[in-house]
């Protein structure tokens, strides 16, 4: 890109993920001309991220390219780069290689890791956001079961064989069931050495309850579902120090300390750069979690052509909280400012956005799941069919992933784990 | 792995390729301790890898995780570990983490890339060799149309839509030819800008002809197959130099240069730092590409245990010529070396070698391929039929991939490509 480009009705969306997705999915073929900007050049199924890193799924699985998605589209544009700048007088983007105008602009980036301060932690305890993440967690913990087999000094071993999981929100629960399973099932009969007694599997949470966003009666029976397959969750535990085989927990005004050579955070969330760029530029305020305080319609500040949505954005006003970062209201207010964005260039009605909460779902190993559908809560063996049939209609709906079904199906039944390979990257 | 391991009858093998794999199948279950070291966890099915780099298949389906191939096998200890050193007299082989004492050493590592003394060139011409070197291959080419897609010179777009494979033999057909698939059919309609007039593939052999190892009659096939698919093939020619976005090649006295940013290289194979430490410590001879020089029974110089087979080995006693480094020599290799190792144990009569050459076969596209049976030669959509049963039966012998049988099922008919995103590893 050496010039601008910029028509009458020239959307950009800036963010490949649900909210970015659905919004440039809503506004396909109906005049308007759309820019899809992503660093990465593919959409990322991120709930199902926690597999790629217990070896479940490959990363293939879970990415779907993005001009894969929108092939035959020629409305639209997609920009593999990154944005360094927005200037919504001129109405232009700077990217890395270019300048991009826009008249309405969509900003749906996500958040990133947040260790509140203590980045230094971040070494020892690696985050989940990206493939990348996943695949260094998984070759961390694939290594920790080869570097246990020859350990001959028991505390060492007791090291490598401690895995502890920080935060009690999905991405923990999920991922410290998974950890449970692959230990205690899969590799089980593949490691001579190994005693599983030696194994020890830690969820912290900070608060009295983990998902703390669910009701207590399913956060209950997750907890059980977890203690079930051996992981021990440990609530109002929070970290005080992290090193690279030490975890420090003040728990109750007692301190702990466990020797984990696998520490891993889920813990945390902050708004990317450029919610930092448009509260600079449009004086849009920024939440304590540095994600942008947005307008009823998803505006920021004085700017009616700047949209902030998805989980950068603090959207507040229909309960007074901010809606959940997960990925229906990422979807649901992508497509809401698809309609916008289209009442405004055709002159009609504004519509007004109402987040319909269709259930939360969260899964705990193999076979137990649990879900708040509101009036219906369920789980077990039921919330986990729901589960695997909501995950994997989205992924055929964008990418014909049926393959993933089958693949899911065969592990199932055949307790293997396709991708237990530790690459460099 | 602090002190050495030795037992009666403790078989030693180094690498878990074909060679490797082969051998501690055919030996388990007969009452010898085997032990297995790899610097990887993994077996990789390396026929495939040119599909792992031009985004058909994902790293894990063709990497099989050697502690499951081996599980529920008590007899065979895997070590995941790097080999320092081997002590002939000691009977012991020094690693990264440890020592392992051995009765019989078999050293199956295979080879590795190489430039000829033009190391330069591999920053510019990455070869493929490992997963790793598969995925930045996928990254080059895949950012290569991204490039190319918001380039306005026109000289730089054609320097990132030319390919230059250098090598003739099966690799770079296969290579060659995917990439052509991948440019003219995948990628077509995804990529608006991009002309696909200014893609250029070239294969660049430096011998009058491809595929040497082949007969005329098929490897002249090959040849056909590649321009329908879009390849230009350049023989007798001679890489002179690599730069970013440069090659120069010498043919026939002309001096030709190609602007490209995409040189990929599989034109050549050295013997391991291995092969060295072997030479320096029982005498072995090694050949000009490093291999060693093995006795009839692929034992090493006066070392009546220590045998070297699969690629590493330099084998010239059948025909006069090294057998080629391709999977059936490996496999075949790997099942008499633990004929031999059982025969000496038991004193029974000692085993000869002789390969049988069941066919070989090479793939260009994704309905044509080449395969030589001695007295039957076939080429074309046959042929492919056939690669895919070898390959797969293969594949699903070791690790349950059926899945892996469906995935190609399913790409060949929707024409997508699972795997098609740019990760940073």
């Amino acid at each position: 890109m050496s010039e601008p480009i910029k028509g009458e009705n020239h959307v950009v969306v800036i963010g490949g993920g649900f909210c970015g997705l659905y919004a440039v999915k809503s506004l396909r073929k109906s005049g308007v001309k759309i820019t899809l900007i992503d660093k990465r050049n593919f959409h990322l199924f991120q709930p199902l991220l926690y597999q790629v890193a217990t070896g479940e799924l490959s990363p293939g699985d879970i990415a779907s390219p993005l001009r894969y998605v929108f092939s035959g589209n020629n409305e639209i544009d997609i920009i593999n780069d990154e944005v360094t700048d927005i200037d919504p007088d001129k109405q232009e983007i700077a990217l890395k290689k270019g300048l991009v105008g826009y008249d309405y602009l969509i900003v749906a980036t996500g958040v990133d890791k947040n260790y509140f301060g203590n980045e230094s932690w971040q070494e020892n305890a690696p985050g989940l956001k990206t493939i990348e993440d996943a695949l260094a967690i998984r070759n961390k913990i694939l290594y920790a079961f080869e570097a246990a087999e020859i350990e001959k000094n028991q505390a060492v071993r007791k090291a490598w064989l401690t895995f502890v999981v920080i935060g009690g929100g999905p991405t923990g629960v999920e991922l410290s069931g998974a950890i449970a399973e692959l230990a205690f099932k899969t590799l089980r009969r593949e490691y001579h050495r190994i005693d599983p007694e030696e194994i020890e599997i830690i969820l912290l949470e900070a608060a009295p309850r983990i998902l703390s966003a669910y009701p207590d009666t399913l956060a209950l029976k997750a907890g059980k579902s977890l203690n079930r397959l051996g992981v021990t969750v440990m609530t109002n535990s929070m970290v005080t120090d992290v090193s690279e085989s030490d975890i420090t927990i003040s728990r109750n005004g007692e301190k702990i300390t466990k020797h984990s050579k696998n520490i891993i955070w889920t813990a945390g969330i902050k708004g990317t750069k450029i919610a930092d760029i448009l509260s600079a530029k449009t004086g849009a305020d920024l939440d304590r979690a540095g994600r942008v305080m947005v307008n009823r319609d998803f505006s920021v500040a004085t700017c009616s052509n700047i949209f902030v949505a998805g989980d950068l954005a603090n959207y507040s006003h229909q309960t007074g909280q901010p809606l959940p970062g997960i990925a229906p209201v990422a979807m649901q207010e992508g497509r809401f400012l698809a309609r916008i964005i289209k009442a405004r260039i055709k002159g009609k009605k504004i519509p007004v956005f109402r987040y319909r909460n269709k259930g939360m779902l969260a899964v705990i190993g193999r076979n137990a799941a649990i879900a708040d559908f509101g009036v219906l809560r369920v789980s077990g063996f039921f919330a986990w069919l729901v589960w695997i049939f909501v995950h994997i209609m989205y992924l055929v709906e964008f990418d014909n992933k049926m393959i993933v079904m089958i693949q899911w199906a065969w592990n199932y039944f055949t307790h293997k784990r396709g991708t237990r390979i530790i690459t460099s990257g």
